[in-house]
């Protein structure tokens, strides 16, 4: 076997967290988990300084004026960063996307809707299975062929049915397909629709104007664009979302966005959040206000997405979607091996790839192009691939 | 006015972290909040330094063996402190304390089940809530005065009645009043009630041992004791409460303690969980373990509750719970400015007390005894009070 490449930049291991010197060394389970590691994973994903050096503090108490400044700012750089129109609002959740995709349904949708329902992978299938446990009648799209987007084809028979809501996975994040937004809001504006678009991988990686597009739902997740720990989502909603918000009946306390909201007018959260994230999210969202705002993210985003694809040519992969998204690159390996890599790579290499679950397992890998990454990591990246090749792995 | 008094420890304001030299001092709001504080608030509460570092750096990619190894480990070390009975669970959720009680009630109660509910104060009226939201029949005990506990006699009326469960905030974290536990868990065998216990300020705090007691369910949070960030809550499942579960119907898909179960027999959870908090629960978990456990900890908070106490009975102020538990001491301010208090302490002091809302909040504040917290940070608090007392604050 070959000398390990060292993966493991100056930045992520210099003498303050050398892996011996931290004092968790003495905790194996830590230790193990937390080693210094390269991540192209879709989240948790690797951090600007600032957000790190939040991270290293206490976390403050919240329930003060303070903290509810931070909060009313997160809100308005939010619906900058989004393009929401006049009259939006944010909820700040503390749950996983998913906690946020259910919350959206609970509070603007019921079941006198009737739901056009994008299903193209597992995170379509887990709308489906949202909107089935709370009674919304929806009809699913699938893709015509695997990897593939949507089409004006695909939404043609759909045109002038009595259909009221459209909700999409704007980026299935499980198969790095990215779906045509022109398309679908044109649809929805010329059908009337409500649309609701879960963003979680997409946002800040993708161009996305709720105000053009007619989006009246966006969602997305702490742990991708934003760069920050898992645990807190956000859902951002326009006036004709609040007001289905507030003509809605409560079904689950915790993901009751009128509550969410009525609190957010002051800056605050009807429950103890995840108030660290929330700083973080604050020097976060600064910090991409300040470097140009959503266009120079995801110029960023899509530069690295560049400079992967243009060299990984003649490695024995092939592009798995034909649409991709910014924020990933999905592979597809010839010789059905796809988590091993994923295993080889973390274990013997220092980096984390994405690996699939279920059915694409071992035909697809993925590669993550949001978070605090360098072209040298790319670099890092494909050596550790030339590797693996020469030794006979892929 | 005199000069400020300066709290901050050289341990929370090193070099490292001297607020000038924080590199966040750019961006205001996050600034004002991140500002050197000794916080008694009752969570968030000051991390230990393992718990810190592990937060200054990137939260890993937990599709992994490595993080399956950590989560089954923080099962393990919970069931020990928690004194769960043989063949309990552990069921780890993003959510606040709140989710943690509704997912507790959508998964082990229905309307077929009858619930005695003690409510003295803002947690108990939160489970009536919930209880009511899920129609789940229930009838309320309210202990007999302001400040205290339950009593036998209190309990004695519903003796033999046709209850078929209680539910209980152990400590009503609002008000400061602990229930006794042993009063509780004899009635509960007595007249086989399931047992729901919310101990999220109490655990670790006040001596709780789930076998010895007949808890079914036992609620956590990881920013009361665990001294983590907030954002992940724990429920310790008991086989009877397991059963329950496993009977339920799903009701709704992110508070959901079937797949969380099933998905953490192999460590992992159904969505992205709090990854950063739950690395940083297991250092801490052992840090408790290797110090000597529950009774240690437990040892270690009363030791702070009754050295702050013994100290201020000089000071205009009078305990407010007759039945206090050790994670916070409650005190009633006769001069009703109990917020203009907590707003100067901050303010003035660099102190964070924790206040009241609601009708308590100009009577009522609360000093806590859980977190990473010395005596001498309570010398410091007593000088505070006292100099604000020459002021003619309080």
């Amino acid at each position: 076997m070959p000398e390990r490449i060292c993966v493991v930049t100056e930045k992520n291991c210099s003498d303050k967290y050398g892996s011996d010197k931290r004092s968790f060394g003495r905790y194996e389970n830590v230790s193990a988990v937390m080693r210094p590691m390269l991540n192209f994973a879709v989240g948790p994903v690797m951090s600007t300084d600032i957000v790190k050096e939040i991270g290293s503090l206490d976390v403050p108490y919240f329930r003060t004026s303070e903290f509810s400044a931070l909060m009313l700012q997160n809100e308005e750089i939010m619906l900058d960063l989004s393009y929401a129109p006049a009259g939006s609002r944010v909820a700040f959740m503390t749950s996983s996307g998913t906690g946020a995709m259910e919350a959206s349904v609970l509070n603007t949708l019921t079941e006198r809707d009737r739901v056009l329902l994008v299903n193209g992978g597992g995170f379509g299938a887990r709308f489906a299975e949202i909107l089935s446990l709370h009674g919304v009648p929806f009809e699913e799209i699938r893709p015509a062929s695997e990897g593939l987007g949507i089409s004006e084809a695909d939404l043609a028979p759909f045109d002038g049915k009595s259909f009221t809501a459209f909700v999409v996975n704007l980026h299935e994040t499980s198969t790095g397909v990215l779906y045509d937004l022109s398309i679908i809001g044109d649809f929805c504006r010329r059908n009337r629709l409500f649309l609701i678009v879960d963003a979680i991988s997409s946002f800040l990686a993708d161009e996305i104007h709720m105000d053009d597009a007619g989006i009246d739902v966006l969602i997305t997740g702490s742990q991708k664009a934003l760069a920050l720990p898992p645990g807190a989502s956000i859902i951002v909603l326009s006036p004709d979302a609040l007001e289905r918000v507030g003509a809605s009946k409560r079904k689950c306390m915790y993901l009751d966005l009128k509550t969410a909201l009525k609190d957010g007018e002051r800056g605050q959260t009807p429950f103890t959040p995840a108030v660290g994230t929330l700083v973080q999210m604050n020097a976060r969202l600064n910090e991409i206000r300040n470097a140009g705002g959503a266009v120079s993210e995801i110029r960023i985003t899509a530069a690295r997405a560049a400079y992967f694809r243009a060299r990984i040519k003649d490695l024995p992969f092939e592009m798995f979607s034909k649409s991709p998204s910014n924020a990933v690159t999905s592979l597809e390996v010839k010789t059905e091996n796809a988590h091993a890599i994923f295993e080889t790579m973390k274990d013997e290499y220092g980096i984390y790839i994405c690996p699939n679950g279920g059915e694409l397992r071992d035909r697809v890998f993925r590669v993550g192009h949001i978070g605090n990454l360098s072209f040298e990591n790319y670099d890092t990246l494909i050596s550790a691939f030339r590797d693996m090749q020469k030794r006979g792995l892929i």
